[in-house]
């Protein structure tokens, strides 16, 4: 089956990540030959203004009900993928549910939401809909979905099975991959990825950073997106000041 | 033609109807067989924190215009099947518009919705798009619907008739149909269940709200949600601190 | 509610109607005022070569399923539009089912469209799916729909009405319309327009006939498409020849 | 994992199984619960006249592709599952491939298809698409499937297992599921269905050819839709006079 | 190629369009026989309260990219038509941006959107996407997209030209085109249609506002919207009351 | 602006694609790094059975259209580029047009179709519909589209230009880009491609046609798709006597 190499993550790694955005992960991720990191279309439902959401992948599949499946599932209380894999979630890890991209019914709604928080996760995301958004929205835990809808899981889907290979927008997503979301979208990293996205993502937001000041000076493109030769040095200078440079040293070894 | 048997409607339906959410209802009446009552796709546009839309379904059917009809229909006052819709409501209908799920034409404006709020009505829910919708916004009356356009009814369509039954996203709307509507979306409840839906909802509000208090206990979703023979107990106690166990008896009666 | 005027249809203009194609009865209609006559993307899926469909419009009305309301249908036979629709077919009728478009189920299969031809209709358009299609391909009628689905109405839908303005594609058919169905699709014409659709379209259809040859013989299409006023008295002549021109003569009044 | 329970099937069966249409066991699964058998805007794309698909389901799963695990994958030969699947396929099974409803990729040629009829594989459904439709055409194999595209798999897609549950259209599709093609399209048939299915589909097609018969001498559909009490006794006698009742007695056991 | 006839526009006119909101210019335009104004489905993205854009319009066009030409653009610097263009915005200019409606990738970032500002720009109209669209909404233009994306251009499109005749959402903007947007949408208008559309449009603001006060009287929508004859005399008193009426006179102009 | 660098084009090389089938060119052009060369969803339409259609494009581009521009177009001769890009046909060209991907109107019908085939045009390819397409299937010109509408162009669109880089499905295509069709599609080459992709594709399929042969004889893909180690030498020999050999040696230079 198809699966990720065993990759030890550092924490600093995924400290570090949280001050990267996700266009700018995405770039980098497509610079390294990954064309398919960022989930499109599925949007931060629930995040609090400034809120990031970094962790690993615990994956769950849902299918189109069948009505005997449905049945069988539900006469035990030994087989219910979903339920099963909220009640695995590992601190710090981030649900991840391929709902087939389904709008005719909600996966989840605020009482898993709860649940997932309480067992440490760290987000959710889903290509599907939830119930009860607006209360999912007073629980605190970062939410990504394609939408929302009135009724539950077994009016179009029924679990699958959990940690295998899933398919959310037009993206694989596999058990232990890393997830970054904030307000502008989720992307998916793999793990052998992630040093080098977090290295060169640090400055990165940084050099935006300058960018942004020169911009506002009346600088052209050209000459300051990225900074051109004669405004390298001072930005070499400026980036010093900048509390990124000693939180995350790695990030700006290369001169 | 396709009706609702008469039924006849208490106040206190209606003002219990207010404290369940459109999730539950939908939840509700797909246990009791029906699988379509939430409009899909159709979100709240006009609403403000805490609102909720409580009536009955005054129906309004548009068709893609045919050049001849319609200056046949401008030419005469007698026959404009939308203004006469409008200029028909009875305090507390809701105005239903199949707008043919159109994105090409807004069907109705600030005007139209003032005029609306000024007649008694109780909101509008429209499968298709508004104009005006940022002022719309500054009415006051609840309005769900797919999105705007900056044209007017004729860029596109053509009102055909009213008061007959009519398609929104997918689902059949009956005029006296009952409509609920809040930030999660809207539900259509036939007036045969509404009872049925209310009674059960009320109670289903309250005990959702004593499995969040366990779940940030620390419970396990199999113990709290629902809650097990061991929570149950607690629960039936907790639950006569409701304000919602005093004014709506009808809803706790069995233990 | 809308309908058309009393018109009047001399059997000549239906017979002249099957000489003129679908595309140019719809360029003329456009001449006319008349933008939205052909259905966009309702193809003709049982046809015969050489086949073509004449008739007026009796209508049908599919909605989304509500499960009381079609347990009560079924209880009695005595509200069953669709059958109803079907059995009150006069001859030279063509059933246009409004059936929202779905592709999630079929509204006619084999059966129902012998009993359409059984009946005298001339044909079937639905903007919706059949199932049977390819047994339907053997009745002879000529059908036009979206496509095919194995399961029957009640997966889907319900009757609504019949003898009311529908929605097909995004054309308005009002009952008594005249419709013309050929390879090339199906369009709609208003009963007033149809004289004036008939007496151009036939000479239209001689034109480009004329065309064709004056092209393959290399003229440009400045000077051949119409023919140009070089061109333009050999036509007159030529046109003489063509069996239209004897047997419409009303088609070639004016030189 | 969900899954069939063990279910020893007939021949007699599946040979049966070919004398029922797809609209007929669509319409007899909805009758017993099941509403999603019929693989919905799935057509045939390979199928000679009157050539009937039937087999056990053998599934594959692609995921949209990501480059990190293609590379890996095509650098051993150990682990690609769409050629696995296709070399492990038993006489009379059906390759029943999810491809994620991509049009953007062809996931089987005229090679694989080839190579699933050598095997003895009775046919190919994907809910994708194929390269060399015209000369997959020319190969002799039921193959149902989207469309077509020039490209091969690696442009957008990758295999990631087999023999697990998939989607195709909005069906759940599990490993051993009996599946039914034709003119008509695709059903899938629980194979503890199966029985039921062919017993009443058998007599179905029967029955619905005496109606034909009736329709044609002018019976209405009351009448002759089914047989009505009047007309029943003459169908029993006339359904002995048909092969099917000598060969399948099974089904014609109640009178 | 198609183009605007030159016109010049005053300053007062662009000033008095402020004044216009994106539905009462729509309406206008098809009063006049425009009804392709209106960008269907392009809303604001980056718009502060009350903050209206008025502008004309370069274009700039993307095409979906070939590798081998992307590769040739980026070797120089001397042809990337979406530097170029945004290099050469003049103030008072709106970037309009043709990007196939792509919602694979983003076409502008913070950074470009601070140029444009920075050059006097006056806003930003795309049909597709951007990057960063958190940081956009702090840079105070006023941006019109479809959505966002994490990736950059070059995932999906490369630019093509600028300055030419282009295509946003189903209508076509022509370098020159004025271009009103607030928070209802986005209407291109001709610069031969200005002066007309500002000189309505200024009044029928007004009295929207006064059938506004009306309505809240309880009068009728045939009374007030338009004031009927009893109303007009005290609206023409009224009107006199309002700040655009000493402000833009000319809109008055007609009793 | 965006273009092909010069590049003669041998006549043998134009022939020697026409014995590749697009599947075969696609895959190379991929296996070259060009991802974009097949027109998805853009199937024959008029195409006689081994009918193969190779050229060069001439393109044309369309626009949605606004009243005033169409008025002034029509108004003179001297401006429309619809036509004068059929009239500037050369021999041996293939008319590509750009029509927004519009299902809502007909750009092309037999009047066109002819003129085309009489300058010695090579095909047309449309991204939109066509008029009049049963009789165009009579004509002999290989012609590509997405469907039928029964309007001319100007229901919904104007010509903008011709001879520029324009967009066709997903992929643009550049004035003298060189195009391949056939009963499998469309695919677009780069000029600077032609050479590598006509020598490869003839051996490919010439070694296909060997494949096929083995896999009847019961070999398993992985011996005979591609011929492995083994079969290679039967293969070399085996090459040598198929029509190809002989006729275009170039191709077959490595043993």
């Amino acid at each position: 089956m198809l699966c990720n190499p065993p990759v030890d993550i550092a924490a600093e790694l995924l400290e570090g990540l949280k001050h990267v955005s996700t266009p700018t992960a995405t770039a980098l991720l497509m610079g390294r030959g990954f064309n398919h990191g960022y989930l499109t279309g599925i949007p931060p439902q629930a995040l609090a203004p400034g809120q990031v959401m970094v962790g690993r992948a615990r994956t769950l599949r849902f299918l189109p009900l069948r009505e005997d499946l449905v049945k069988t599932q539900y006469a035990s209380t030994a087989d219910r993928p979903h339920r099963d894999a909220i009640e695995s979630i590992e601190p710090g890890e981030i649900l991840v549910i391929d709902a087939c991209g389904c709008r005719e019914a909600g996966v989840v709604g605020d009482m898993f939401t709860r649940r997932v928080l309480e067992r440490g996760g760290a987000g959710i995301v889903i290509d599907g809909s939830v119930r009860d958004l607006s209360t999912i929205r007073t629980v605190g835990l970062p939410l990504f979905c394609l939408g929302q809808h009135g009724a539950g899981i077994n009016r179009a889907l029924m679990s699958a099975d959990y940690q295998v290979p899933v398919k959310l927008a037009n993206t694989a997503v596999v058990p232990g991959d890393v997830l970054l979301g904030d307000q502008d979208g989720v992307v998916v990293i793999p793990p052998t990825e992630l040093a080098a996205i977090v290295t060169a993502g640090i400055e990165h937001e940084v050099q935006e950073r300058f960018t942004r000041l020169k911009l506002a000076e009346g600088y052209a493109l050209h000459q300051a997106y990225p900074p051109d030769e004669q405004l390298r040095p001072a930005y070499l200078t400026w980036r010093q000041t900048q509390p990124e440079f000693e939180r995350f040293p790695f990030a700006f070894a290369e001169p």
